[in-house]
Parts: structure tokens; sequence; C-alpha cells
């Protein structure tokens, strides 16, 4: 029920009060059952409700509490997100009122039917999710909506357009601004901290703004707040690209896309994944960063994000249809996403390999390098002045010269020391081979929750050290990983999950199955 | 992330405090940051949790609280639902742990994605449903995947079976018991009130078990309740029909299908319906309230909830589809949806239309009236020694001879004298014609939500007393309809909305649209 706008009549105010209990991503209001506004406005538990004060307004879930000690009948509980959103000094006077469906609900709703959506329905969607006024179901309805009817490539286009809009850009008064994106799925795979190092010391602007891990063990922030700080105001981040090229740092201080950070909240939980919204998730907080050129990485695997060739191609077209309409120079390579690229998984082992490649250590993870390598090459050809098929041996050169591993020092200074000495956890245990063969099958998922309930990425030192990789040999009692912990429950987590499965299939050595991947 | 199932460890214990905060429908628990449970486990705000205690557990969201006042680190506070539904005294020692994705959201994913699912995968998501499992955005997936993708009338079949397992069954003993259903979207329209008496007057057993408005102005459970008591027991329940052949009352204590009013309360905000969920749920209902013979009602209007012939012979055919393999008796018939049915609608008004009827009063509305006692003679034609055609005149002499009403009479005794006086508010606007003409077109939607801003059905005596029909001449400043309120704030957002529409179109005699619907 959509309340009508109120004309000429003033509305009673209420207090704020502060509550100290945090929401996460949701807004929540607590009203006194016996507060005159509660029954005057007819409101309900759960019931949806516009906060207003200095013609600035908050969306809030409203929880209704009867007991004084928690919120008096003269006060509005703010839990801390909505708190925080409404930016006002506890005590301020506002009014409430009924919140009722966001406006734009009308076109998700045409798109549950089927409809095709235009521009402006995107935008408007947009929007309403960017101001909080989508409840998490509406959240889920439109993206069950939009991944099932599917949105077309032009669909796509508008949404990435709209998710653009939603927020901040940066600007980094370049001609040119490059970045690599790997579209995920693949534990480990952090590839992106010796890329920025290697491209940045050939003297490319490559500003990396990456996000945290929501369902993965590691994302490249969690990894490299190991070494440096991570959480930069975009004045900060324009301030140490300017000095060194590149940056590694979290996008959440930035405001990049905030609708894709919503909508991701929700889609993740429920595990649904639809190109479309991929597509233009991506590329939404790419433009928003101010990226003009962008390698993407699709890793294609049995057990990897994109499991076809031929999915990994639609996905591809998707992608460089988009990006050429937006402006963007767009590149996709299709990766081998048969096992985690690296050993550790977790951000302490991670950032580990990562120094262990750019120092040119014997015992540097050979796969990561080489896909290092590979994706430093073709991003260094965006340079005009690269020639084709070029780019490799330069990054090599770079790297062998110890030029990467210079500027990943300045880049690290530059962001400043990491918050807390992150070290690895002192609980481990060696899953063990129990029989002799050779390794044909590594399930990327199975590894990637094993290191999650032993902690990943929340603390840092935990997660899975990998020992043998695809058509290693093994005989029966070899250690295949190592997990680490931090604290007993989670090890204890972790532990009862290998015992039903290890992730391994070991077998005969003509039943290694490889995906061999070109690029 | 699902947790591995433990084997020999305890875990650490915490006790439980009630939370006087009311969340509706929706499991919360409070965990203190400080709380050595919420850090060893690794919990986020808005992580879902399993509760348990004497082998007994129950699902909810987690909110965490940074002020001992609220929660102390030693507790785990529990909302007034929760509380409620793992019923156990204050203080009782619980364990908790992380609960992760339901495990029938697989079969969603795969709905998702276009599949057809099986009568195992409907039993498993009715299951986790009826548990807790799901949150407000897992439903609202579910929900809009099977809208979308549609179920096939097997599928539907499958539903229903598996929402009617979620629940009690009412077993009344006898070999026939009938009911009626409305499949909704027309305001007034309180036949049942009328059907009950008349067809329990006859003999036959008729236990009519409602629900309360949810998106309406006034469901049959709110307008029996101005008259009598509705929240009975089923052992009441039984009492009452054995003695009366009928009763009028609340479904909800009995608990019949329950996971139909967990999906009703996340598919009515968001404002999606599917003939599928539609079937499904009414008969699951009707299943579980023991009834063998049903009549649905299906009124077809411009802005009734079907608009076009079409669509209602879509949904017969799957009714009797469904119907027949559930072994229910169901006969549909398809009626007038294009204006209100009697002339108040709220609670109080629409009692008042009711007893008119039973009482042979002059000022009785008509089509109330004349709808009522089709619908009656249809359903006594279940009776095997009713000619066909002949019900309607059996009907008929029931409701003339006084009979009727002295068994609603006889009904309310025996469910109990209503808990409060309930009267028509004080508060009246008259909406008046601003041109002279015919009425050529009345808005179902509109004059519903101006009852529901005017407090129906929270409060029994707001709503519209209807004053002109379609086809009925007016002239300038006639009073169309009449709004009642209660409270100042109610009635003031009620008059703002019919300031820009009444809901009205007053033209020419011949451009009154008329739907003739016979049956």
């Amino acid at each position: 029920m959509t309340p009508p706008r109120e004309k000429t009549e003033t509305r009673p105010t209420i207090h704020i009060k502060k509550m100290a209990i945090d929401t996460y991503r949701e807004n929540v209001a607590y009203l006194h059952r016996e507060c005159p506004l509660y029954r005057a406005e007819g409101f309900q538990a759960l019931s949806k409700i516009i906060i207003r004060a200095n013609g600035h307004h908050i969306y809030a879930v409203l929880n209704v509490v009867d007991d004084a000690n928690i919120v008096s009948p003269e006060e509005l509980g703010l839990a801390a997100q909505a708190f925080h959103q409404l930016d006002l000094p506890p005590g301020s006077d506002v009014t409430v009122e009924h919140a009722g469906t966001p406006p734009s609900m009308d076109a998700v709703r045409r798109k549950i039917a089927g409809e095709r959506l235009n521009p402006e329905d995107f935008r408007h969607i947009s929007r309403d999710i960017a101001e909080n006024r989508y409840s998490r179901m509406e959240i889920a309805a439109y993206l069950v909506a939009s991944g099932q009817t599917g949105l077309d490539r032009d669909e796509i286009l508008h949404l990435t357009r709209a998710m653009t809009e939603s927020g901040e850009r940066l600007n980094w008064q370049e001609p040119m601004v490059v970045d690599k994106h790997c579209i995920g799925g693949l534990p480990g795979n952090r590839t992106s901290m010796i890329v920025v190092p290697i491209v940045a010391a050939h003297g490319m602007v490559m500003p990396k703004t990456s996000s945290r891990a929501i369902t993965s063990p590691a994302g490249t922030a969690d990894t490299m707040e190991v070494l440096s700080q991570v959480e930069l105001s975009p004045e900060e981040l324009y301030r140490i690209v300017r000095q060194e090229r590149g940056c590694l740092a979290w996008g959440g201080k930035a405001h990049l896309a905030p609708v894709d950070d919503i909508l991701i909240s929700v889609e993740r939980p429920l595990g649904i994944d639809s190109a479309g919204q991929l597509v233009a998730s991506i590329l939404s907080k790419k433009l928003a960063a101010g990226s003009t050129h962008l390698l993407i990485d699709i890793p294609v695997g049995p057990t990897a994000k994109v499991r076809h060739m031929q999915e990994a191609l639609q996905l591809r077209k998707l992608f460089e249809y988009c990006g050429d309409r937006l402006g963007i120079h767009l590149e996709v390579v299709i990766t081998d996403g048969s096992q985690p690229v690296g050993c550790g998984i977790g951000p302490v082992l991670e950032a580990r390999d990562v120094m262990q490649v750019l120092e040119n250590l014997e015992s540097a993870p050979h796969d990561l390098r080489q896909k290092s390598l590979r994706l430093a090459g073709r991003v260094l050809e965006f340079d005009p002045d690269v020639r084709g098929g070029y780019g490799y041996g330069i990054a090599r050169d770079i790297l062998d010269s110890g030029r990467a591993l210079e500027k990943m020092r300045a880049i690290i200074d530059a962001q400043g020391k990491p918050l807390a000495p992150f070290t690895l956890g002192t609980l481990t245990y060696d899953v063990c081979a129990q029989e002799a063969g050779c390794v044909t099958m590594l399930d990327n998922f199975h590894l990637a929750r094993v290191a999650r309930l032993a902690g990943a990425p929340i603390d840092k030192g935990a997660g899975v050290d990998v020992f043998k990789k695809l058509g290693d040999p093994v005989n029966i009692g070899d250690p295949l990983y190592r997990i680490y912990a931090e604290f007993t429950a989670s090890f204890n987590f972790a532990r009862t999950l290998v015992e039903h499965a290890t992730g391994y299939q070991i077998g005969a050595r003509d039943a290694v199955q490889r995906q061999y991947v070109e690029f």
C-alpha cells in the first residue's frame, strides 16, 4: 500500500536513539508498541517505513518492541546501519511513515511476466535499490526474475549503465587506465598482486580496486591486507597511483556501483548466478573505477564457475558486446580452471605464494607465475607501443629483473603497513592419500569449503596449503594438503568435513583430466 | 556453507533470554559481539543459525549486539516469535551453530534453471519452509522461480500434497464435508457468512475456516469477529460443528497447511501471484480442513484478480485437474467481478450487510443476497438428494423463512460473544460525484485501498460504504461512497487518496461495462 503524498499536514515527530545492534546490510528500526505513532499509523512488525528529517530520508524495516528498557514509547530505535545512514545526532527529531512497495517493483513484476525492460526501468530499479527501498526478498525476486526469463544483451547493457550511475566514479586524469578481472571460482589464483606491480613497473596506470571475499576463502583485498593497508579513500588512492602508477586496494571506500554490493549480498547466499548479472556487475564496477582497458579472465574447469567451453564463449561474447558499447576496450581470455592456482588458499598463504613469485624464489608456485606473466603480457599489449605477442617477454623481464618486487614494495609502503602482523594459524592437520596413484581430479569447491570452515578469510592465518596437484604421483600416506586454523571450533569443523571427503581423486596416470586452454 | 555433522564433540552452551521484540514471521536471535561463541564460530550479522536444546531445534537469523544492556555476552537473546517456537523457559541452556542453506534450495535452483521437480523435491521444500529454514529471500526466490518458469499441472499436484502434509488435518468424522472458497480480489463479497447458515440449516456439514485479510480490507474471519469469537481450537470447532453443522472460524489455530501461510507472507508484499501457487494454496488448505466437496468462486472483471474469461477458464481446468486427483469433489463457478458485492467494505460494514440479508430486510444489498443464494444452491446440490437445478430454490426458502438467520444466531452463540463491541468509526467523509451521468466503472482495487488506508481491517469500524453501483444514475454532488475511520491519521490518509482519484468513472448509460457471467 503506497502512502498518499501529504500536502499541508505536519506529521508528529519522534526522537531517535542509537541501538548497538548490527543488522549488516539491512536497516532496522524499533518502535514501542505503546508509542502513539505506532498505533495511529497502523504499522505492523516488518512494515517498511520511511524515516525523514531535514529533507533527508532513509528506509527501514520495523521491529515492534514491548520492553521500555530496549526502546521507550517516546523513541524510535535505529540499529547501527540505519543510524549511520541517517547520519544525525542521537535525540534528533524525525517523522515516520509507511514506505510501501518501491515504485520500480512494477518493472520487476513485468520482468517476472517475461517482458523486456527499457533503460528507464533499470534506472529506477537501481535507484530504488541504492536507496535501500528494496527488502531482501524484493531483491531476490528481481534477481531470480532477471536470471530466469533472462536479460537480453541490450538489457544487460542498460543494467550496467544504471548500476554504474548508482554511485561515485573515480577519475584518474589519465588517458589510459588498465585493469584485469577474474570472474572467480578458483581458489588461490592471486594473479592481480603480481600483474599490478609488473604493469605499473612498465609505467602503465593500473589502479586495482578489489572486493573482499563473500563466499570464497580469500579475495584480493583480504590477501593484500596481510601485506599493507587496503581501506583507502579515493584521495589516498589518487595520491598513491600518481606516485606509483598502481595500487591494490579494497573498493568499498570509494562507493563504486553500490547497487552491485547490495545485489551480491542477496545473490551469494541464495547461490544463484546469472551470466547477465555477472557481466553487469563486473563492468559497472570497472566503469565506476575509471578503467579504460580491461582484461577479463574466465577459468573453465569441471569444478570452476564456468564448466564448459561453450558457456565460456557465450560469456565472452556478452562481455565483448557490452564492453564495446560502453566505450571500454575489453579483451577476454579463457584459462585453465581445473585446479587451484598456486598452493595456498587463505589470505596469509596466498600472500606467501605471491611474494615467492615476486621474489623469484625456487619454491614459488610455477603455475601462479606462468598465469600471472601471461595475463600481465596481455595487459601490457594494451600499450600501443608494445607489439602484439611481445607482452609476455616484457612481463618476464620485469619480473625476473626484480623490478616487479621493487614496485610491489613501493606500493606496500605507499598504502601503509598492515594493521597487525598476520601469521599462519598454529593448529594444523595433514590430509593424506588413502591410495597410491596419480592425482586425477581436484575439487575447487571442496578445497575452498575446507579453507572457509577452517576460518578463512576472517581468520587470515587459516586456510589450506596444497601439496599435490593434477598429475602428481602419490603414495599411501603422502600429505595431499595441510589445514591451518587459528581457533579450535573452526579447526574441528574443517577436520570433520575432510573426514567425509578429501576433494581429491587418485587414479591411473592416463585418467588425469586436463583442460587444455590456450590464450 | 553447510556445517558438517558433529560426531562426538559436545558443543558449548549458552542460556537464552526472552527479548520483547516482535519480528512477525521471522525468527531473530541476538548475540553479543564479545560472546565467546560468536567469535569461535565465525558468525556474522544475518548469519542463519540453528538453536538446539533437548532434541528440539529452531532456525533463526542472527543480529549482533554491542550493548550489554540489550544482551550480555553470556546470553542468547530470542525475539518473541523465536522464543515462542523454541518453547523453553528463560535461562535454558542451548547450543548454537551455523545453519547454512536449506538442502532443498538445490531443488529451487533446479527450478530456476527451468527443470521439472518431482514429488520428493516438493516434500523437501515444504518441510524446510515449515521448519523456518528458508529466509524470506529464499522463499521469494522459490516463488518467482515457480511462478515464472511455471509449474506444470502435475507439479502443482505434488506441491499441493506436500503443502497439505506440512501441517495438521481436521477430521470431522462425517462422510460429506462441504466448503466454498472465493479466490478473492473483490471487496465486500462476504457470501460465506450467508452460505454457511443456509447450508448448515439444510443439515449438511459446512465447517468454514477462513484466513484474515492480508492485503484486502477484510477477510471472512475479520468480519465474523465483529459478531462472535473466531479464534477457536480444533476441539472447540468439532464441538460446535457436531452441534450446529457449521462454523465460521479463523483457520490459524488449527495449523492447517502452515507452509501456505509462510508463502503468502512473502507473496503478498511482493505482489506476485501465480496460478499454480494459488491453486496449491487453496486446495492444500481445504484438504487439511477435511473438505470432501468444494465450490470454487472465480470472479472475473476488469479490476478483479482474474481479468479475462480465458484466464478464468484456464484456472478452472487447473482446479479440476488437481481436485480430481486429490480425491476432492470440486466444482468451479465463474462470477461477475466487475464491482464490489454488497455495499460495505471493512469488517463492521460487511457484517452489517450480511445481517441485513439474513434478516431479510428491505435495505439488504440485493447483489449480495443473489450471489449468496446462487452459491448456496450449488453447494446444496452436492447433496445427492437434491435434484440438479433445485438448489437455488431450497436456499431461497431457507433464507426467506428465517431459518438461515436462526442458524447464524446459533453459530454465533456457539462460537461465543465477540471480544469487544465493534462499532462504526465516527470520522466520516463523503466522496461525491463531480459530474452527472451513469456509473460506468468502479475500481475494486482503488476502493479496497481507500478502505485499507482508512484503517480496515485492523480498525474494524473503518472502511467504505458504497452508495452507487454500476449503471446507477448520478447528479453532481451525489455521494458515491462514505469513508469511515476511527483514527485521524488513517482518516487523513484515505481522504488524501480520494482527492486524487475516486475510483469511479461517470459516463453515458450505454458505456456501462458489464461482465455477463452465468453460472
